[in-house]
């Protein structure tokens, strides 16, 4: 099978389940909030350029569409995270991999490396988090979840790689966590056929709004400015 | 497409897609440890049984493995979970099922009713816990793995439904917690065609090990009876 | 020592203590959000009522503070949390008690029993929550976080026992989660001398304010009625 | 009141509370397990070396202590951590400290600093872990509790400042996560008179044991030397 006949497949199978769910009353609409946040999922060097175990496919796309997102997002000043999968220890008996390196290569993500580097082309400026992660969700294990909840953020706006592994990880606990997910479409990839397409389907019946760039750009673009909740007090003595 | 057809795309796409993965060093195995728990993703009524908008398939080779392997993990006292999803207020202003009713029909799941109770036919014995979650994962917002980590549990073997659903965001949190996951291929299911399989391949490339019933079987036959970790002390005069 | 000498001494040693924290920049004021919760922390009957080893004192205080923050929170619709612990199996090998049985006596909180139920003159009305949690927290291995969350409080109106123990890992917790913690000076006790004005203290220089009855119900008196953010969406066709 | 009166009126009350708590069956004793790690709390710069908002009391017995616990951990191989809490950005209106800012200087502590920096008289040797947190716990918003799990841990041996602040709330999380928390009474520190004493006492009536470093030593010298659990597998071909 090629790609075109791969995703042929897949729609057949998928109109199927849709006729499915939709009697069920499955793939509602969670729609978006007031206050969002971006959060760019792994897009390290390790995954955004070629050579690695970890390139994803499609980045032509994908990064571009980060940096209309960004800008779109900047303009309103709202929170903007990266994250990136990165060990202290990829050698010793007590290594920060845990169990994970007993399914797929993490060994090769070791921290400070430039493998592990958020991809220059959507560099995070100053105020602009990213959070260093053990495992596949940008939730777990780290502080993402009090960091958005202290800002008052109730939607997440997804965007990276792979969409199979941590981009959909995120999403099923962003929803948990009470955040509004809204992963888009063009921005987000993987590195074998057909996953990007089944991972979307899933999350869109259960998880989260799969939604194109042009809809939230759309969105970022008729928000009010983000007024901080968690700034710096004004200190009278110190 | 019918179901057969179904399935030979899908594995003419899962066969191109492991050829990438093992190039590049996924699809490992964790493996089993020595000391397991069994975790059955919801399988109650609402789940199990005919008619409800939750219902799933093939019951009548699910329900007999849950059944093969509670009985060889009460011969061993190894400890053994059930999950349901269940709301306290599905109606109310501040009902707590959060966002998720805005993408699935979870108002149809509240608590005390017999829908969300797990099926007779798999009943929890005196002893067996029987977790009521909010979320699709059984980690998120319980208090599933402390009760593991306290008992010094290392391997979560896990059943239910749906693959799509909660089985899948279990899987992936159970490694991202420590666990070694094995699901068991025969004893999870969903209810659209196709997302058993799809699912079932995303976790084996990359969160846990997809294990047939016979190994999963054999594998508990072999262990020593569990030890408990954290019993009742004994206690001077209380 | 009696009760008046015990609070004179650690009075001294506040005056002393709060020098240094002034000086260094502790002891700032979080404040009052917009969206405020009120969670009442184990004022089950284990804990209001004598006779058991889990009785507080001064409930003749407690409760009818409890009454008045109820009354002034449900004329606004605010979220109204209630926490029990109790345990499913208290005898077995595999408990859910955990390892916390080898500090405190908690086989006594049986799950079902009149010993863990609200007490009844703060009774839940129906929308209001009981979590039944199994650690000190109400955070800890719940949905509290992400019930809140969801519903996009920002404030957590803290009461209950024990100061010590239940009351202030939940303070500590609700902060880090990205909540601003308020303790009702009048509404919080425990069953030995001391502990209270310790913890208060402790709590009111690091993780929460502490604040008098009469203030937080004129708080709540002056804000919005509480809209709600997480409720049932409107379902063309179930 | 000068420190010998300030603990002689605080051993006062607690023999009354110790009364009232042996009768009612707390203060019981959790003990050692067989597969520990040491986790340094906070043994930064901003907090061990004089001149700081955060700097803390008795260095001289702290650090000698943990130079001993590490020599002692490090002779048998178990894991041993060191977490520091600092932010990315402490002056933007998207910062990472959340709202704790709003409770104590947390504003002094820039991710990169000497300060944040652990002392380096007890730098931490490749293969040890430094975890950087944005709260009070070790274990709120970290990999901690899954970096030890994964590794089979069941006693968590803790040291470090404040005794009221990080070193408490992590503890608590420690027993609730289902670790054997065990603070070292001679490793602990923090900057006002009576809290050390006074947070001792309430951990050690519920959440963990209070142990001298002296029973400490030798508990790590007869344990068996730490098997890792989490290592790197053998790969045929990568």
């Amino acid at each position: 099978m090629d790609d075109t006949e791969v995703i042929e497949a897949l729609n057949t199978i998928f109109n199927a389940d849709t006729g499915i769910y939709q009697q069920r009353g499955f793939q509602r609409r969670v729609g978006y909030g007031k206050r969002p946040a971006l959060v760019h999922i792994d897009l390290a060097n390790a995954w955004t350029r070629p050579g690695h175990a970890f390139s994803c496919e499609h980045m032509d796309v994908i990064i571009p569409a980060v940096q209309q997102l960004n800008e779109a997002g900047r303009a309103k000043g709202i929170p903007i995270v990266y994250t990136t999968t990165a060990y202290a220890d990829v050698e010793g008996p007590n290594s920060d991999m845990g169990l994970w390196v007993h399914k797929i290569p993490v060994e090769l993500l070791k921290a400070g490396t430039e493998a592990v580097a958020i991809d220059e082309r959507i560099k995070p400026m100053p105020g602009e988090l990213v959070i260093v992660k053990k495992r596949a969700s940008g939730f777990h294990g780290t502080h993402l979840s009090s960091y958005l909840n202290a800002q008052g953020v109730d939607t997440v706006i997804i965007t990276g790689v792979t969409m199979a592994g941590c981009v959909r990880h995120s999403t099923e606990d962003a929803i948990a966590e009470g955040f509004r997910p809204i992963v888009v479409r063009e921005a987000v990839g993987d590195r074998v056929p057909g996953v990007v397409e089944w991972n979307l389907f899933d999350i869109d019946a259960k998880f989260g709004d799969v939604e194109p760039l042009s809809a939230v750009l759309e969105y970022l673009d008729g928000i009010d400015p983000f007024e901080s909740r968690a700034g710096i007090p004004v200190l009278a003595s110190v």
